[in-house]
């Protein structure tokens, strides 16, 4: 079997069978015993767990944007699957979903074995750290699509919910609050702007230390966008929230008002924010308005979670991480003021 | 709310908002009951169908390869979104799972809604014809990812299947026939070897007509990949076969042992395999040795039932498409031979 002419149109075959052997071995490292088969069938397997008298199934796909070229940059790629499996985690969790599995495409122009190994035992600690499966995945080589030594990766979550425990926000009303649990930087969105702002503008590198940050750039534009997973775990079996919003692209300004009831809106004292020396770093250096910083980036709230104040204090005992109270539900219309 | 920093940064939030604002119309158009919330939400909800006694998920990740470059050089855009959701729909099929949703992935350097919104088109036309729902996406504008014009898209699908249904092969014995059904073309696989062919080494272009093909490079090379559910459903219904193979990238050599059991093999007589002409034009013109052929391409023959003999009339009175004898099963190693 020479395949000679397949290899010559760009598509390498050892390394093909190289990455698929290594990614076997990550993948199956996650397996639950709810995995039936894994990687090798055409359709990856999963036996639903039993208990949910009415199960929702929770699905989201993701990416992680132009993060990506920070790995390319530094040449450290084992961190971007965590990225991108806690980002798809966070979207299910703010439901009320426990994940289940997960599923990968990687696309790339010319296969490196080692590079997909890096990119996919990411996402296999990621899926280990939040105790789901990765449970199968597409490797895709497309000569002439992506640069040398580039790719992009996408994720696709499922998870699971009982119709009773689903977070809605439904009954979200005026006089709830609005508290907020700090992010670890970036997360995995606003990097078209913060590279701009400062590799073309600062002209800095990645491997440039900055004072403020108190590390190289890279370092902290690769810092792992953080599941809430299980500082939330507690507050979701206890039904002590009224809604959760993960802060990803759209910043507070759009996420926020998704799970609002057209009735109310949420006012967000910025004195109160947290805002994480990156932030200040890039609106600073990008001389940003204030509320467009606040619509690209999360400014240093990943997490929101609006409480009733009577659960006030049944929320603060079961979070597994101290919340930063930032404003409260007030009558509006849907949307998100910044006071 | 100016964005302008953001859009400086090569993000484009108005065409954002068109391509969001097609793409929610259009995934509407398929949305079943169980489609709770659609787009917009963080995670999209289904709820699960009763009437499963041990309902086992089966999902399965896909891309449609270089033949996006087809698109790119065409300018027609709304054909691969059904090869994306048929190519995904035929990889759950062979394990018995109906599906039940979908969900895309888009990358993208500079975003063009129009384009976006003719993907989209293509996915829900798909969805719709397998009687499924698109029930969310992601959409990532990456400046200086992609070329001008150019995305990749990658395809995550959901179905369920009752564990006394699942399709699994593990009851296939020597004397088991092999039974195939036409392909429509290429359907996702081998584009960067056919492409390097036909326009690299032959210099046609995808507007050249080739009298063998009966239509341009073009239209050839943008044929959907079948959907084999509607002929197949009725023989699932009924239980009479004993596995099926998508026959995609790797042929029938990579695609039929993943359901043989250790102790069979297959053979199959090439002198019975209906080649389509795209077939024998690119082994000519390519130079292809036979064997490499069948390891890159269908040649002819997109899915494979594995039939116990005393099943035949059955199965031929129960599929909606006649299927053509390809070989039978023999006692083996889990390989297949080329007669």
């Amino acid at each position: 079997m020479s395949n000679s002419r397949y290899r010559d149109a760009g598509v390498n075959i050892d390394e093909q069978d190289k990455a698929i052997s290594a990614i076997k071995k990550l993948a199956a490292s996650t397996f639950t015993l709810n995995v039936i088969t894994g990687l090798g069938s055409f359709g990856a397997m999963y036996q639903l767990p039993a208990g949910y008298k009415n199960p929702i199934l929770v699905s989201s796909s993701d990416g992680v944007g132009t993060k990506l070229k920070v790995a390319f940059m530094t040449g450290i790629h084992d961190t971007v699957g965590q990225c991108l499996v806690n980002h798809c985690v966070n979207d299910i969790l703010v439901q009320g979903a426990r994940p289940l599995y997960f599923l990968d495409y990687i696309g790339t122009g010319k296969l490196a074995a080692g590079t997909v190994e890096a990119v996919v035992s990411g996402l296999a600690k990621g899926c280990r750290e939040n105790g789901f499966s990765l449970i199968g995945g597409e490797m895709a080589e497309m000569p002439g699509f992506y640069a040398e030594g580039e790719y992009d990766i996408a994720g696709f979550i499922t998870g699971i919910v009982d119709k009773s425990r689903l977070l809605t926000g439904k009954d979200i009303v005026p006089g709830d609050e609005v508290w907020g649990f700090v992010s670890s930087g970036l997360h995995t969105n606003g990097y078209s702007l913060a590279r701009k702002i400062v590799f073309d503008e600062m002209k800095l590198t990645v491997e440039s230390y900055v004072d403020v940050l108190g590390c190289t750039v890279g370092e902290e534009f690769l810092k792992i966008h953080r599941s809430y997973r299980p500082i939330l775990l507690p507050v979701l079996e206890k039904n002590i929230v009224k809604g959760l919003a993960h802060i990803t692209g759209g910043g507070f300004l759009d996420n926020i008002p998704r799970i609002l009831p057209d009735a109310v809106s949420v006012e967000i004292q910025m004195k109160n924010v947290p805002v994480l020396p990156v932030f200040d770093f890039l609106v600073k250096g990008g001389k940003i308005e204030t509320e467009e910083a606040y619509r690209v980036f999360n400014m240093g709230m990943g997490m929101i979670a609006i409480v009733s104040p009577k659960n006030r204090d049944a929320f603060l005992g079961a979070v597994a991480e101290r919340p930063v109270l930032l404003g409260q539900v007030v009558p509006g219309d849907g949307t998100v003021r910044l006071l």
